[in-house]
């Protein structure tokens, strides 16, 4: 297991603790990154309908595909009669869903289910399986579990730091590996290749596991659009190239941009550098706990305000467990109205990139906040990189 | 754009003939698979709300993230006045619905909306997203129309067999790259490396993308649970390793299982393999037009259980355009009581692996159903692979 016992213990405490408080009896949890922080289950299973049952006393019970049990029981500490499979007759069948026996589960393990909550957010809990909880609920209300365990999750302890520390150690290689095979010629697949062998072979100690997202490598007129994949456009002189790449160790992500210029690049280019970097030095200098997440944001933008810069995205939030399709924890976002407090032990993505047609330029940097400020995950030179 | 106009053009009035057929006049539409089907839009912008808006008779409505728009606008053959942006500051927010204001946009666009369906099957329209659409419709009934295009995506043209043929290439590039890396004393990880090297650096010709889901590499006791992530861990002489490996060009993809076994193998894994590959040849041998899914399944299933060999999940699905988190199209699957009827230009996976705690075998195939048979889409070698 990837943690101890006694933290996986203390983790249900918390999250039992904040059902209490909302009221909830039994939640019904999809996301993978919540499932995986309750139990240490990690396979790529939640393609097919799968929930973790979560109640106040009992041990929770995991429900999914039947030929995923054996995962699970290799992966958690969950006892094999918690761990229930559906047979494969029902995947992606239109004669029957796979959750058409929860109801009965849920009547079976804990009599008449009461205050039942799904995650109505999670991208793996879909209308159709949701309809069938409702329809096997018997029409009895369901609450609405959203983020009451990404909330929980939004402290790391110890143990998850240093996992986000090792994430960082594989984001810093992956990075260099994509300014080393950024030269005009190679095309853009081409640096994506060096980024992802980079990131999983890793160190000699350890190794990475897959993104929540691809890594974003675009050059030239692709710059302008944050989300679009990489292509087979050459690389040409003179051009920038946005690079925003993640780390991930065990599930723990980090993530980093940067832009990299092949050239000299142009004085508008530099300027708007300036600028960036003098806005996010004020901005760490300013994080430390106690200050909250819309201070934060207003930091940021006070500081380049000064030079006539403005940005109406928000410029950053929380990061830790990921899988696709985001490395967001869902939850506190660097942002006017969020008024988050941060607590020693929050990670985070400052993100103040800028994406216009005219002219991009992304540098960010991951944080964790410390006991008297916040420390920067990865080392890589936080400027506008050019090569020649 | 990746395809004429023509084509693109055929879609949609192939589309808008499934929807009158199922009587649905404005189909929202989630999956981006999808939406790519329809507009040629590859962003990574599902995990924000986004739908594209098909009616009968007027341009589709591509609604997402505003710091998207210009990847729609790069990508598409969308009016510009049809790419509609909802702002930032409802990402991930608790306040407002990026969703709030569809109601208002199909009462604009379409006056009353009538007869309008959702995708309940879709991974990336949440619940919320869904209970915001209804409360904007004003409780009209919401018909589901999942899987619709998904069907009419069943049958490739020939632009589309080209693209898999141009994935099969990748996919033979990885996974002679795993062979090659795959050697007692290197991890799992390393294999992982390799394989997203040899994939996304592709040929001279042409690169790969991202695939649907993670290359899988499993060796020794990992074998058995299909859809564990690889490790650290490191390949060991006399044990068995598990590849399914996927290409993926311009989001159409492949996807090949094989086991390696570092050593000799023991005889009841040799014995398997030729019970497993006898059972191949003649499904393969089988496969022509006109004959149904069902029978594909029950050829396979008659073959083997004369060697005592039984498998109770499907063996096979539909392939074709994927994003995360399945490669499979979530319609035809080779099993019992599935009648689909294969016709010239359906492709498949031919699956028929055997996982078990005790001991698994992958040996599958990609095909496309020709005018008079099947052809495999990949070359490699068709057999249980050993090295020393």
């Amino acid at each position: 297991m990837v943690f101890e016992q006694r933290e996986f213990d203390e983790r249900m405490m918390r999250v039992r603790a904040a059902m209490e408080k909302d009221g909830v009896e039994i939640l019904l949890v999809s996301d993978p990154c919540n499932i995986y922080y309750l139990t240490g289950y990690d396979g790529w299973s939640f393609y097919t309908p799968q929930i973790l049952v979560v109640s106040l006393y009992e041990d929770p019970i995991w429900f999914g595909r039947q030929m995923d049990t054996l995962g699970v029981k290799m992966q958690t500490w969950l006892p094999n009669d918690r761990i229930v499979g559906h047979p494969d007759r029902l995947i992606q069948s239109a004669d029957e869903h796979p959750f058409h026996s929860v109801g009965e589960l849920l009547a079976r393990e804990f009599g008449k289910a009461r205050r039942v909550a799904v995650e109505k957010l999670s991208y793996y809990l879909t209308v159709q399986s949701y309809e069938e909880i409702v329809r096997g609920l018997n029409g009895s209300e369901i609450l609405d579990g959203s983020l009451l365990i990404n909330w929980v999750r939004f402290i790391k302890s110890p143990a998850e730091i240093d996992l986000m520390r090792q994430a960082s150690r594989l984001l810093e290689a992956s990075m260099a590996a994509a300014i080393d095979a950024a030269v005009p010629g190679a095309r853009e697949c081409d640096v994506a290749a060096a980024v992802y062998a980079a990131n999983l072979t890793g160190t000699d100690e350890f190794g990475g596991v897959y993104t929540s997202s691809p890594a974003f490598v675009m050059s030239g007129p692709r710059t302008g659009a944050p989300h679009i994949c990489w292509s087979d456009r050459k690389l040409e002189s003179s051009t920038p190239m946005n690079l925003e790449l993640m780390g991930n160790r065990l599930r723990y992500q980090v993530v980093m941009g940067r832009t990299v210029y092949f050239g000299d690049p142009p004085k508008a280019l530099k300027d708007l550098e300036a600028i960036v970097l003098d806005g996010i030095d004020a901005t760490l200098d300013f994080i430390r706990p106690g200050v909250t997440c819309e201070e934060v944001e207003n930091k940021w933008r006070q500081t380049v305000a000064k030079f006539g810069l403005a940005k109406d995205s928000r410029c950053g939030y929380s990061i830790g467990i990921a899988y696709p399709p985001t490395g967001g924890e869902l939850t506190a976002s660097l942002r006017p109205g969020d008024t988050t407090v941060l607590e020693p032990g929050a990670t985070m993505h400052f993100i103040p990139a800028i994406w216009e047609s005219s002219q991009s330029l992304v540098i960010s940097e991951p944080f964790v906040v410390t006991e008297d400020g916040c420390e920067c995950l990865c080392e890589v030179p936080r400027q506008l990189i050019t090569t020649h």
